[in-house]
């Protein structure tokens, strides 16, 4: 019996979509006010959805407490009060577009997890817009 | 890379299930009080999600402004503030239960989408009802 | 030792802004697209808060299922699935804003409770524009 | 045509994490604070999604006032105000966590429904903790 | 210049409505299926409200990381995965009721307070029954 | 009859928390991750609630699409996807600590507002933490 568990975390951090090697004008046009130089920021929400078997004894997925832990370890330690652009090393040279910032997410769980086990990640940029990634298939 | 993103919108709404084909004891039998002949309402809450590659250069798989502006233009500017069995084309002889607004808000945004990118729209009549459709398959 | 107790309600109408004393020019400047004549609707959201003592022996400041019945019979049963304008007596003659259903609610839950109790009522009419009213002060 | 329609409902019950075959220990080390002798308690929230065509008549997959009702008799009736580890039968020799409790949600529900209509369940242990089950496949 | 902070906080915990001087038919016939023997639970979320003078040099009402700690500790270790009539000492002679636990909770947090500050508690039992306490007036 | 209208809005910023006139050692003790030279960033919620007589002709206390206008101008389109430090007049010598950045909205909104209206901000930096501000009394 397979089931799918989900914990949400959330962090808050500044960004800016730019892209180094386009014009200031090219920026504008395809980022309008996300890429104000200046940056500005959000409260992420972050699910985190892991399908597997229900193991008989424990009646768990995966213990919510090890989910948990490594959420704030790979993501809200790294991402949470920071500027995305200028202070995690995965957006240096990527724009963090919502996008970008799911598969970032989505491979820094993965490789944490049991093998056997699926991994979906939501990443809500504001309560309006949000994007889901679940690996590349 | 596939990921699907998503927008929220909503719109103020009245409408009533109702059949004219249908005796009155019928419509009253199988829509109850949603038959009301003056109309009811509901702050309709509707979710659009678009699945695609996401480009490479942008990050985006499909920029949300031109998202928002198509959801704009499509739905909420046709069925803000308006009787959807009175005011809205496409309810004229279909009644407007939320599997069926669904399907109409579909049709309205897929062909409007480049034929590559997959839709879903979730419909929220109510907080605690809602429709997911996407498409015929 | 005082304390206030709160109940969320809901229901679901359809309502249109609309003076019959004044002209359609007049409405159209005022209500805007809440005038149109064919009626739009929400989901109203309601919040009734009792303000009193805490009885000693009880622990309550009202008992919750009575004040639920209150609002149920009074509220739920003459507003849910309704046309404000058409099929609720309070409004023949008055303008459904808001601010106005606010004032019919708290005057039908007001005679209903023991007059020690202090009331306030707040009305949403979408999540985003919501209306707060304890009396005639 | 297929569509998705999604009914929310809730029950307040306590429980706890506990196997009667494991020493005191071992139900500590893996079941945290949650295996509290004295029990500890949820406001559970639950969506129930069937899946099926858009019947032509009437517009629904499902008559969402039977699925209301379904639900209400089979799960709200017997899991709200309860402990679930001693008043609720199907918890007598099954660890009651959020992934077992799914699974016997969604086998009390699919098989009142009829067997054309697929079926899948979520449950929210707390706003942040959810598990989401469609049956074994 | 006077503000006030506010801070959400939770626990989770089981409780049943019932006083042991009174018989079993008076504690059914007030207290419902709340007072259900083997318990029932709720997701508490509590909101702490801070009145007072915004500090000039801080620009705080009080920093949010003292007041978190202060929730914490007298609060989310005590009441959080327990059975509030047996584990927790404030309740052993006093019935948990909404309103009976906002009161323990605003004195258990009200003497750690600077006596310049204002409080107020607002605790949900439920999304749809909450109480509100700001001491003795 | 006085009654209060709210209205919600929202801007997503940066910000930093700092003294120029502090060490960073004051800054870092005093204001933690907060203080984040490369800035952070928050999706704030406003609502904004205005006091008044209902207008008998219009069943209005403040017309809400002139509400929605002046908070616009006088908020979105000034701190919207702007870093506040930076990019915001009034923090360029006061730290944008949540109660700071209700002060400053209070007093820009109320400026805009007949005086005979009651005026009160509550500021949202995270679901969790949130100020309100109703003037200087």
């Amino acid at each position: 019996m397979k089931a799918t568990v989900s914990r949400k975390a959330h962090f808050n951090a500044a960004h800016r979509l730019f892209r180094p090697d386009w014009t200031d004008q090219q920026n504008k046009d395809v980022f309008g006010k996300c890429n104000n130089p200046n940056y500005h920021g959000h409260n992420y929400d972050l699910i985190v959805s892991v399908t597997g078997h229900i193991n008989k004894e424990t009646g768990f997925v995966i213990d919510l407490k090890v989910l948990r832990d490594i959420i704030k370890t790979e993501i809200e330690d790294q991402f949470d009060h920071k500027n995305l652009n200028l202070d995690v090393v995965e957006f240096k040279s990527l724009n963090p577009t919502a996008e970008n910032i799911s598969v970032v997410i989505y491979n820094k769980i993965k490789r944490r997890l049991d093998p056997d086990l699926d991994l979906q990640v939501t990443l809500y940029e504001t309560p309006r817009n949000f994007v889901t990634y679940s690996g590349d298939k």
